[in-house]
């Protein structure tokens, strides 16, 4: 079992997947600022984990603020406000804060003390329930894998993208439980090579086989065949089924389509941003192009020559076969379907409220 | 002026194109086995480079071997048949052998001093027409190259992959001659990272902007519309225009149709191997994965997952917009163009054959 986000009584506690593969090190994280400074550089990354690394981190943050109603509601307030900043792509940030404010919202009358531990309670809830969800997710898509299947995925979407099991690589778990036969083949993802280090890394703790590629092979190794399908994660997906999610997605699922090999998402309804009516409304983080042409430490093009870094891309609805969310496969069109997932993830999150 | 190849009276030596662009320093070769030692472990690659460089290395062995006709014809036809296997893809290496094979056939009655004075010629000469077929060449491409442009191109087909100049880069650079407002955007070109190694560096010297990207990122930029056309080298061109180039050409190749952006090759008619009716008859070479998890001495995957590094790949023609050779430039329908541009090539050789 990966444990990729921890809670403690005292801190959030994150395996820290700069160092993976080469070593397993946890890192305590006391303070609000340094939470989100290991969102921002990439300690955790990953939609659904950093919702749930935002979540936690809050809650251990709200401990510390003003007792009265005004003060912590000022300081609560500004600490949603930067938290929500670490990072403009993922919708999960946004979504977790948003979670963690209506329970704010609805509660304080409770008391400052009792929102405090409704939140701690919160923050370990949505921990449970995204590994909860991926296994859902994981049966659902499971569905789509042949009995024999090689699987290419692009970046990490595993149980280190999320608080465990993963999304498209909790697929690849499910149909592998399944007893379906399912390889591996994973994009490196440069420059983070979240591919080569963590999807390898994971694969290889849980025996499934695993080969990885770099980023511009794919192409050549569907032209022969050696690819049955693709299944990636998101960071965002907006109300028209435009997918955002790590640089070279894109590319991927134009591949994809010139071979007929289907083209597959799976991400939480909490991924799903509906006011984001396609992807034009979704924020493409640009990052430093220093973190291109610098591999650990060492610079790889001349000093002078820039680099670009757009941390995303865009993958048209037209190019995704299904999405795969906890609440059943969406295909298109996906302004329907969506919502319908959607609508059933609101309805379950009220009888819950209803119920505490 | 570039000069990743010079030849001195006692050795071959070469600008070491794995140090770029850290370090420039040359080797100096003085055996065959460490001139095919070389060309084996990248120190030059690019398919008119490695012909130059296999030249050269054969008319310095052939002053070694014995001065009976039987001894030296068996130590030549040793000598060839292992630079051959050198490297299997770039077909330049296999022409430049049967180019001085021939002409020792030829020559052969005037004594064993005597062919070899000559391949020292043909070595040298073949060097200083490289240049200037790529300089034609680029003439010739830079028609296709709009008055301001970005040009996307994969691996390095610049200076660097021939005696200088460029193919590739050298229709930028004839471009740029010209007066046309070019900018590079260069593949980083996993693993070997020719691109943002050498593309970049050899842009930097030129004073020609250049921007690195990772492999990953050409599908976005192309979607946002930062790309006007694509360029790039081949390592051997099959009879019907299908492109066997660095891996990855492929993908970008796809990616280019998919955003209605002109795809061209630039590649001398030496590199047309009118024996190869089709892709398939190119043997695409297979190097060991671990150059792919193994970055600058540290491991980027963990150990014992495997990866592959398939060095090549085949675009087919259908995604080829023109052929840009030292003979003009070749459109489609490829068999009769490419066919055209050898029969002018030949005609050209013939005649200095003739002369000498």
């Amino acid at each position: 079992m990966i444990n990729p986000i921890v809670w403690t009584d005292e801190a959030v506690v994150l395996l820290d997947q700069r160092a993976l593969p080469e070593v397993e090190t946890y890192v305590e994280l006391h303070e609000l600022d340094e939470v989100i400074a290991a969102i921002r550089d990439l300690v955790v990354r990953g939609a659904p984990a950093i919702g749930v690394t935002a979540a936690m981190g809050l809650a251990q943050a709200v401990r510390k603020m003003p007792l009265d109603v005004s003060g912590f509601t000022t300081a609560f307030d500004a600490a949603c406000v930067s938290m929500e900043a670490a990072r403009p792509t993922a919708v999960n940030l946004a979504w977790a804060v948003r979670r963690l404010r209506r329970l704010v919202e609805r509660h304080l009358d409770e008391g400052i003390p009792a929102v405090c531990a409704r939140m701690e309670k919160e923050a370990r809830f949505m921990h449970a329930e995204d590994i909860e969800m991926n296994r859902t997710m994981g049966r659902h898509g499971s569905v789509l894998v042949p009995a024999e299947a090689c699987v290419l995925t692009h970046c990490n979407a595993g149980a280190l993208a999320t608080a465990g099991y993963g999304t498209a690589l909790g697929v690849v778990r499910a149909a592998v439980e399944e007893g379906k036969k399912v390889s591996v083949m994973a994009d490196e993802t440069r420059p983070f090579l979240q591919g080569a280090r963590l999807t390898a890394w994971e694969m290889q703790r849980d025996g499934i086989p695993c080969t990885v590629i770099t980023d511009n092979m794919a192409g050549h190794l569907m032209s022969r065949g050696d690819v049955d399908l693709v299944v990636v994660g998101s960071d965002r997906i907006a109300a028209n089924g435009d997918v955002a999610n790590k640089i070279g997605t894109y590319t991927v699922a134009v591949l994809a389509r010139e071979h007929g090999i289907p083209f597959y998402v799976a991400a939480p309804t909490s991924t799903v941003d509906l006011a984001a009516v396609s992807g034009a409304d979704i924020p493409i983080e640009e990052r430093s192009g220093e973190e291109v042409v610098v591999i650990d430490g060492k610079r790889i093009a001349p000093v002078g020559v820039p680099a670009l870094y757009p941390a995303f891309d865009i993958t048209p609805a037209k190019l995704v076969d299904a999405i795969v969310t906890e609440e059943g496969v969406a295909r298109a069109p996906y302004t329907e379907s969506l919502r319908a997932c959607c609508d059933a993830s609101a309805a379950r999150t009220e009888q819950r409220e209803a119920a505490s």
